[in-house]
């Protein structure tokens, strides 16, 4: 398949759509972002890349890093996980408390900040004050690339700014479903997501998932092939919040979004996918990243349906 | 692969579970199945087939309906079809009012009670006095079957009992959500979840939608390659109520379960599958029926993730 | 106190809000009737009234009916009740679905629909086909009055368009709640709603609350002083839907409203008092009836806190 | 009226409840409170009191400082307030976050703890690093007494324990209804509710809400006689959390109760009450001076109603 055309049209067609989403505004650092950037790789097994548009600018990868503390926790203690997160989509926005409480401070999915934030309470059990250097040597393995790092700007502003999500971590530690300090767990939470990657290192990082668990390239093993399988179909059910039907019945591939306007998504058996575009829709997923890989699917007939 | 050996190897593996399960007793003519039945088909694209257990015995097909009335209901008016059902999971159970009220008499999917209902009045609208005829004529045509017909006592037991429904049909009336009376529209409803068929007609029925809209075997086409695309990708998010991700986190395949005990499920360009068992999880899932199908594609390997 | 002057200048100061209130029009019966009308009556236990504005203009009593459907019930099974109904606000719309459903069937007090519905279900219980006979007997009973009779096209256009009355008692048949034929106890809870009195007749009415329990004219004994003083109670914190702290706040006597535009409020021991102007407030409120009731406890003083 | 006589018997009445109730378990300080201490003060206008029971014992007066924190903000910005926080019945436990995010962030009422909370940011906004003092002034001028003061030990347990009231300022803050820092602010508020006092000296500081905001003895005036009105409906109809309405169907006076098992009430231009006994019911009420409550007004006819 020409990838190379593909992605020209795509980038031609999106384009339009540059000014129609709104960029994450519930922090300074992300809100003064241009929301015209727009990037997209292709990254295959055999280590062949496709790319186009601002592959090499570096934008906060905020709730993808989601998908790497997950594969962390599962290979730490599958067994005991449904114990502290489900596997249901949500129904709800990303960041609501009401379904966690009804549900006795268990989030419905690891997706969800709030099951997010239960990985990374798990994670620091294990890993204490190393937690976050854990996380971060994690992803530089995924991605085979030691450079990657966070961005201390964006750490403050999380820092200061997520009410909400300190909301939800006090809330589950009220239900006992948080072992460790809240404070020490939101400072790991809010600097993993403040991780700084490009379309082409978070492409690269996701390509483990696309091949039963083994990155094709290293042939480093990071799931077995039914965890790998398992981790895609929550990426496909839960991986777009409250919009995850939708990038489900238009895209047909299992993703992870994050409001930095990334989006991870994997062809099993073929390649994964990274799009970026800041400009989000209501639901907190990129505008045009999602209208890219709908394009993407359709033009190749890539859907897993 | 050998079929037969496998389909011998679930029904062993999942005999010890036929009392775990409990049969739906929200109606008499429900309730008194006999649990311990068990029966799966197989239906490939060149007519093979394979089945096991009483894969002869007739049971209702319940919310396995929706399927059909759906796939009718997007070759009608599939443009306006997203103002009167959305297509995101609920992450409540099947019959919830509660999120049909926060969002104003609009069904979160075509999968869940209310959506079906509305799916039935689009129909309705159409097809007047005809409309129950029409589906069940339908139904003949997918399973190439002229004798699938309804079981009155069924129907005239969810007539009776269907409060919950009603409810459901008169709170969306009130939102302005459905357009025909709602005693019309219950009558057909209660037909359509009354329709009785076997493991072997309900697979023969699904195949279409493993074969991008076409039967295989008739060559008839009932959906477009990408509206079948889509209705597989709402089946996965939103086939099991709020179980759906479990099922796609287990299993692996779009797929639509019915109180009665059935299961379609189907693996795309390959084949579909039913399987029947009246005991229920508590989620209103076939509790072997759902073991059944995790078995089946941990022995294959066929998941599509 | 010149509770002639009183009511003039109450008049006086409401008038400017006539057009600002929105008459009810979720049926077309109600929905054309003149927004400007006004009507306040005062009567004593000695028989003495006082009134102003179109004291002798009939409307649609609508949800006052319940607290003479309740006194009846209470003499009937007091004991029984609060399995049934609760004695709690609701913080909900006075039609509600949610909290109904959180609270298996199970209305949070009797002057919600749902739980007017289910006194409704009780008195059918009792009385059978004659149950609105005696309703209409006993509002005869306590406004002395043998004329009182119910509005047939208020009630047909009740029957017709009452789509989420009718999901409410569907729902609560459906947890056992309901022990009648929902469209039995539909019948009745519609004409109930649909009876037409004026401000003169209903201050009458419900004099007997004032008094505790006995109508101090024909010293007829309607409740025991207990009940009498928990009925009151339940107008105090319910009579309002979800305005009912609001109308506390300002008023701070125990009323009941309907969406007619009347109102019905007592001062314990002195006085019942009718206030009716069809606009409502967005809670379906009478905005005039409430602003009458504020200017008459700040100008007499007569709060009960 | 023999009030000495009315207390003996009250107290005979309730001691066989003593061992129903469960002591508040959420922190260790109050965890360990005997369950079968009683105490009850009835305070009069002219300076006459009547005590029984444990009346020098001091308790942690918890959430009845919201009355007093409410009285201080009324006069500093009374107009104001309704933007912060409104005045109708919850319908939900007292720390439920489920409505809060439904409504935006505004509280339904300054008496469950979100409500109390933004109370405090508002003082706080005024008071700066002098709020609690203030508070403690306050509290002191009421009860005419200079030693009132706060439990170390018990602030140390809320502030350690408090994760969802920290989960309830957050979410606020998330909505822009906290000015101040959260962490700032629950200092203060788990200060106020850590207070130490008896029932002789609760009893005494909510007599000025019985004689329309002026204490009756040193003719000090705390609020203006509407003002006073006012927050007495309040305590009415929100008083009790989730059985408020439950409260006032069996007590029919206006109160406010604490988990540390203290519930002060009023009777309009005639005392002020404060009953306690450590066993809390199902709601977070005392159980024992809930029924002692009831009994009282049963004995004497003292309701509002």
């Amino acid at each position: 398949m020409n990838y190379t055309k593909i992605l020209k049209e795509i980038k031609e067609e999106v384009e339009p759509l540059f000014k129609k989403g709104k960029v994450a505004d519930y922090i300074p650092a992300l809100k003064r972002v241009n929301p015209s950037h727009f990037a997209m790789s292709l990254q295959l097994f055999d280590g062949t890349t496709y790319d186009i548009g601002d592959t090499n600018t570096k934008f906060s990868i905020q709730s993808i890093s989601k998908i790497f503390t997950y594969t962390m926790a599962i290979s730490l203690k599958e067994k005991e996980l449904y114990k502290h997160v489900g596997h249901e989509p949500s129904g709800n926005p990303f960041n609501s408390l009401v379904q966690l409480e009804y549900e006795n401070g268990i989030p419905r999915n690891p997706f969800i900040n709030a099951g997010a934030i239960v990985i990374t309470d798990i994670l620091a059990s294990k890993y204490k004050d190393k937690t976050f250097d854990k996380i971060l040597d994690f992803i530089r393995r995924v991605s085979n690339n030691k450079k990657i790092d966070f961005d201390k700007e964006v750490d403050d502003s999380e820092a200061e700014f997520g009410f909400r999500n300190i909301a939800l971590v006090n809330m589950m530690k009220s239900f006992k479903n948080i072992a460790n300090k809240t404070d020490d767990v939101m400072d790991i939470y809010f600097k993993q997501c403040s991780i700084s990657m490009n379309t082409k290192e978070l492409s690269k990082s996701a390509l483990y998932l696309a091949n039963h668990g083994v990155d094709p390239i290293t042939k480093e093993r990071f799931l077995s092939e039914s965890q790998a399988k398992r981790l895609n179909s929550l990426m496909l059910t839960c991986g777009h919040y409250d919009a995850s039907g939708d990038f489900a019945y238009r895209v047909g591939l299992p993703g992870k979004s994050g409001v930095g306007g990334g989006i991870v998504a994997i062809v099993p058996e073929l390649m994964s996918i990274c799009v970026w575009s800041p400009g989000l829709n209501s639901k907190g997923n990129s505008l045009v990243g999602t209208k890219a890989l709908e394009l993407f699917t359709t033009k190749t007939g890539l859907s897993i349906f």
